[in-house]
């Protein structure tokens, strides 16, 4: 078996986190490959709810089950958690910097890191100290990738993968592709596999 | 083992339909009973959104996303599917009704033959005739029901299981409650029975 699953996330979203943690090794087991896509919510929410926050602050009773599932799932399947002292942290840097460093090979490894500093170690990752420091915790140098990300060829990544979220129906994070099928929530990972297994 | 879950479904809710056929075979397999327990989402999605219609339609792109992935659930599970001509449904008749069965002998058949007529059959459940017909396939008397939940012990049951929903934090539907955990989304069944295996 084989084929490729994309992986639409968002650093600010928690759900995303617990899929982002997972989705390596649960696609190993099916021999796919992960194609990391990350995205920005925010303007996603704000076109098509309006509304300028998450939604789990927006509606309180929401935010209230999500916090709780949070702790519940990363106990299942053994992540670490602790809940940032801000939510939604600005994922923008974070996110325009993956827009370059997916294609490499610590590219995965630094998606992880952000999220574990934002879900796990409560750190500010819309700081370009933090995330300076995460690119060199896994190998890669961190002045040359902000240097990457900035050339005018690779500034548009970002909004070219939100824009590119939206016309693929996206409405929130996480979201899986596989073979053209959308699957939205950290819940249908193994939904999304199974339709390599077919 | 055995215990009990808690199952929050509102007749109007897709993927309500989809726990409803479901969770007593998935319950059974670990000895737990079902606790049938209807309300109305209508209310809850006002008070907390301010809308006064599913947020499926007031977000084109969530309610894209959901028809086409109820017809894949069904798909796995086996399910009867087709897309109702409204959406949602008024609820509110075959509720008041279900508040005054879900005891009886007959009331979890009478459960999902509202479902199915709703989901499967496309008929409108809001009108009496189909839900005494309803009533009559699964061998309850239909007058003598009707009778029954318009005493004046029985017709507040309906607006206090929704007031109870909200107290027990609920926001959408379906929902279970195990061990006084809440769990929201039909996917989130196998978790809900796992915590009756701990």
């Amino acid at each position: 078996m084989q084929g490729e699953i994309e992986f639409w996330f968002d650093f600010a979203s928690t759900y995303s986190y617990v899929a982002a943690m997972r989705i390596e090794e649960a696609s190993a087991r099916v021999g796919a490959r992960v194609l990391w896509r990350p995205f920005l919510l925010g303007p996603i929410f704000e076109a098509q709810q309006g509304i300028k926050d998450s939604p789990f602050n927006v509606n309180p009773a929401r935010g209230l089950y999500m916090w709780r599932d949070l702790e519940r799932l990363c106990a299942k399947y053994r992540l670490p958690w602790r809940r940032p002292s801000v939510f939604p942290q600005n994922s923008t840097l974070a996110s325009r910097i993956a827009a370059v460093a997916t294609e490499e090979s610590w590219g995965p490894d630094y998606v992880r890191a952000v999220f574990r500093a934002n879900f796990a170690e409560a750190r500010d990752i819309a700081a370009r100290r933090v995330v300076e420091s995460l690119l060199a915790q896994v190998g890669a140098d961190p002045q040359a990738v902000f240097a990457r990300a900035e050339l005018s060829e690779n500034k548009p990544r970002l909004r070219e993968l939100t824009t590119q979220a939206v016309r693929l129906g996206i409405f929130g994070a996480p979201n899986f592709i596989v073979n053209g099928e959308l699957f939205f929530g950290q819940d249908r990972l193994e939904d999304a596999l199974a339709l390599l297994s077919e």
